[in-house]
């Protein structure tokens, strides 16, 4: 449980899946996803691309559960009781589990002890392997980063630059669209200073429980906001279930209620509705809309909550004019009261970049950053090469880590090439193992 | 206090010192002494090679003294009652303290900021230097490692390694000197076995403390046997003062006492006592001799004693052929059994190698480990080049990080040789770092 101290014995199960149809002892890999803040067998279904190279690489696929997330709790039930108890939950916690376990592995698999390891990771799992392999560069020889936001703490970046990139996929994805977006705040703004609009509002939105004071309206409107983020994260070309069950294209689908500057608040806020819609029920068998939830319950979100208050503190902003959001800046004091009395930690902004570096990683070699321009996160990633090892990969018709998703007949072209690349770094840092080996 | 969880928010205050008279706030740089298991103060002051080259490399000088040491306790008074107050002692720990004094100093001290540090360190701390260089190498340009036996672990090494070249320069100290060690390991254990043999020895060897039962006498021991390794330690060139005060060339002056392999077993033991004394008494000033201290008060032993027992796990054994001991073997269980009765942790052997690399290092860029022919450490350090940026120094006549020490008019050719090639290669790290800034 913990690596880092010596007064806790304690040991923890952890959840790891392996494959080795492809796997070869002779002249193999082994592909590690750094599992992230879910389930891992909701990963292993969403990482099709480490299933699509297996033969290529001749490779072992291993997936290996982040703790405190799907069965991997160090404490069970009481895994998330209180701050003792999550003292555990860090990324430095995760990595070593990931040494540890690469190394039983090698242990006890017989003809995997001299193969070469490749991190593998999307969003902050795609941030794990990357740390993966500037922490531990003796166990893994390369890592593939997908859409790995490394530089969205501090000021690395500038903190509107998330929401811009929302904003920017629904410009692009219909007239009007991002413009009747910014518009419907001061709507349902407007609407909610009455009881009456208010419930009216609830209504139009078919939300399952009607809204009935200030703290319901914040908590539609960023439930709201983080629709529009989320659609934007999975804008992918297909028909898939990622976060949610969504068409091919959401976010033109969701534009095509935002095509008239002019409609009427109510129609606005019926559109809205339709919009939402296509988020939350495109199944068609939802019956109204819980604005507690935005995204599938195999993400952890207790987990992630807490690691949001402590190390994995990333400045967002918004400004209203070069983004569609109501203009909100960035509190980090609010943030820590709140998790102080959510938690009872408060957040250390400053570590993450004194613990891996921030901008400042030119030393390392051998990881591929990827990102999608239509992600939100790639405000945050490594988009440009750092050096002829550190590496970026961007793909521009890409949503989030779009290449670590399964091969589809709808692939955009610009996403196979982005595949394709990442391959051939894997295949050299391969033999470039094997040739060091001699 | 803890860097790597969150439940606990206190801080603590971490001593260190500055020079700065030769500092130039332009093209400066900045050594930076990573601190081992001692008071700060006087590491500092048997530092001398930091103060030498300070002028040529603009440099400032910035000791820092490691946690649970000198006075930078965790917890005041009761920083080592208890396994719960010496969680937070461990090399990741220190490693993370080093890393958040370099970023304040940065902030803080105007002209420090855009300058590159170099990480110095000796023995322990050279481990600590190599090791900060490994897992931050966004905060220093490289590290000069003394005496850093980081493969004195697992079975890297041999075992035995340590004490055969232990007894290598006592061997070549003196002719029979190396025998007559080893003869008088019997000896004492004849004379052990009676009470009047045990209180002639007692008187003979002149203890403070008079030896009643089998736990005294094993005590003695290994209190012999450590005499013995220290002075292998320190076999420096000159009379100083850094374990105990000395004369030049220690062991050959020990090695006077034990030059006839023919003497009755009552001289041999007489003559122990002249040879102890030469460690113990170099002032005359010693009444008698107390086994339950081989060396200055300087350095912490009961941290030491606790990371013994936790982290530095280092494998030592003796055959009695290849050495002058008696064989003894590696027996992790008796450690960690030990380790539980002493401080409620046991030990974990294999964490330090999965952390920081084992041999598995070569993707680590610009560390120099040093080492001294003489010094036993060299047994478990890195002797020969990895890589063009990871190079070895090997001193032949030196003991335990002579490098460090300051110039001397005694000093050996060779030692003079490896200080201006350790000057080369950080000046050219130093301007490697200024060419990049462009």
């Amino acid at each position: 449980v913990d690596h880092f101290g010596f007064d806790i014995n304690k040991t923890f199960k952890q959840r790891y899946l392996i494959a080795d149809k492809y796997w070869k002892k002779d002249g193999g890999s082994i592909l590690f996803y750094t599992g992230n803040e879910g389930d891992i067998i909701w990963f292993c279904n969403n990482t099709g691309f480490m299933w699509d190279v297996a033969e290529e690489l001749k490779a072992m696929l291993v997936f290996a559960e982040h703790r405190y997330y799907g069965e991997s709790l160090p404490f069970g039930a009481n895994s998330f009781k209180d701050s003792r108890h999550l003292n555990f939950l860090t990324s430095e916690q995760a990595l070593a589990d990931f040494a540890k376990l690469i190394k039983h592995l090698k242990q006890t698999i017989p003809g995997a002890e001299n193969q070469p390891v490749i991190a593998v990771g999307g969003s902050y799992g795609g941030m794990l392997a990357a740390w993966f392999r500037m922490k531990y560069p003796h166990l893994v020889v390369g890592a593939l980063a997908a859409s790995a936001p490394i530089w969205q703490f501090e000021d690395l970046v500038p903190c509107g630059i998330f929401m811009e990139i929302v904003t920017r996929d629904f410009k692009k994805s219909g007239p009007n669209c991002s413009e009747s977006i910014r518009r419907s705040w001061n709507v349902i703004n407007r609407l909610a200073t009455t009881s009456s609009g208010l419930q009216w509002l609830s209504e139009a939105l078919h939300l399952c429980s009607p809204l009935t004071d200030f703290q319901d309206f914040r908590m539609l409107k960023d439930w709201i906001s983080e629709t529009w983020v989320n659609l934007a994260m999975v804008d992918y070309p297909y028909e898939c279930n990622f976060l949610q069950p969504l068409p091919a294209w959401p976010i033109k689908v969701v534009c095509q209620y935002f095509k008239d500057p002019k409609v009427s608040d109510q129609l606005l806020v019926q559109n809205l509705f339709q919009a939402l819609n296509v988020y939350y029920n495109y199944s068609g068998q939802v019956k109204c809309l819980n604005i507690s939830e935005t995204a599938t319950s195999s993400l952890g979100s207790l987990g992630w909550s807490y690691q949001a208050c402590t190390e994995i503190i990333m400045p967002f902003c918004t400004n209203g004019v070069d983004d569609m959001f109501e203009p909100r800046s960035w509190d980090l004091e609010e943030l820590s009261d709140d998790c102080f009395k959510e938690w009872g930690v408060r957040p250390r902004p400053f570590w993450i970049t004194t613990l891996y570096g921030g901008k400042n990683i030119s030393s390392h070699r051998n990881i591929i950053f990827s990102n999608g321009e239509l992600d939100p996160w790639s405000g945050g990633g490594v988009t440009k090469n750092i050096t002829d090892t550190l590496v970026a990969i961007n793909i521009p018709d890409g949503a989030h880590h779009l290449d670590l998703r399964a091969s589809n007949a709808l692939d955009p072209k610009t996403v196979l090439l982005a595949r394709s690349l990442e391959v051939r770094y894997m295949k050299q840092w391969i033999s470039d193992f094997y040739t060091r080996q001699g």
